[in-house]
């Protein structure tokens, strides 16, 4: 099976990857630009058969690696 | 209207960045990890109404910026 994690900052949370972004674009003249957020796409092939269980142990590897809960959610999808 | 941009390395583009995840889980004790790959998820609001227009320009913004069309490929929803 295929996880797909989407690791996000909190709202609220300065983001100046995602600020530069937004910068860079006005710079290149794209005009009505807005905030632009910038985040993480992470793809983990499992060799998990059960979707529930894949993803528990997606979860369980958000918390202890893939994301800062502190300031960061994430969205698991598996396929 | 929002724009989500996903970039990912192109399939046989070497990831370090994904490997080094992979390891990392494999370190802390996750069995049956196997590719691990990361890209960019990058959300932009836009001043734009028509869905159609916006796709345009955020694909454009893509080529110039967002995504290095050599090594990476991009997919663009528009919500």
């Amino acid at each position: 099976m295929k996880a797909k994690v989407h690791v996000t900052l909190k709202n609220g949370v300065l983001d100046p990857q995602g600020k530069a972004v937004g910068h860079a674009l006005q710079a290149l003249g794209f005009d009505g630009v807005g905030d632009v957020r910038q985040g993480k796409y992470i793809e983990i092939d499992l060799a998990d058969t059960d979707a529930g269980a894949a993803k528990a142990r997606v979860e369980d590897m958000c918390r202890k690696l893939l994301a800062n809960t502190v300031i960061e959610n994430y969205a698991i999808e598996i396929e």
